[in-house]
């Protein structure tokens, strides 16, 4: 099992702009045969500060999500909005 | 509903010896009646870096989550191992 933490920067200003993206980003995800969780959060200090929290089966899964036709549009989208570039964290359960 | 990441720096050299201690901490934490999710993972990418990914009903919920016995008790023993200070980050779900 493959855990996710994905950090986006958003423009504070367009983050009204960007939630649609996200929206349609988070409902094709969760239509992938290999998604265990895709859920979407926002930093209750920091606007604009959105975190995907995600689990997949294994790697491959996650490259296939990164390669899907919804990730390849959207993001470039949601980037268009960003302060400063995104950040992923892989791991694994602990024990 | 509030998320939580919780994230620790661990000296790669004490990993081994601080394990006893988080799974403690994660099977005390586990039984307090407000705990929704407690789970600890660690980053594949750097070694010592835990990421505790929590879920509780509310900011009174994770107040007394940190006033435990256990919380008290442990954490300043964890972090008697930490190469920098830990961060957190409290979270809603963007929607």
């Amino acid at each position: 099992m493959l855990k996710v933490i994905a950090e986006d920067f958003i423009r504070p200003e367009h983050v009204e702009a960007v939630m649609p993206l996200y929206r349609e980003l988070v409902r094709l995800t969760r239509e992938e045969p290999q998604c265990l969780a895709y859920d979407l959060f926002t930093d209750q200090r920091q606007p604009g500060h959105f975190v995907f929290i995600e689990e997949w089966p294994d790697q491959a899964a996650l490259d296939a999500h990164c390669a899907s036709e919804h990730f390849r549009r959207l993001v470039p989208q949601i980037d268009a909005f960003q302060s400063k570039p995104g950040t992923y964290t892989l791991m694994d359960a602990a024990f």
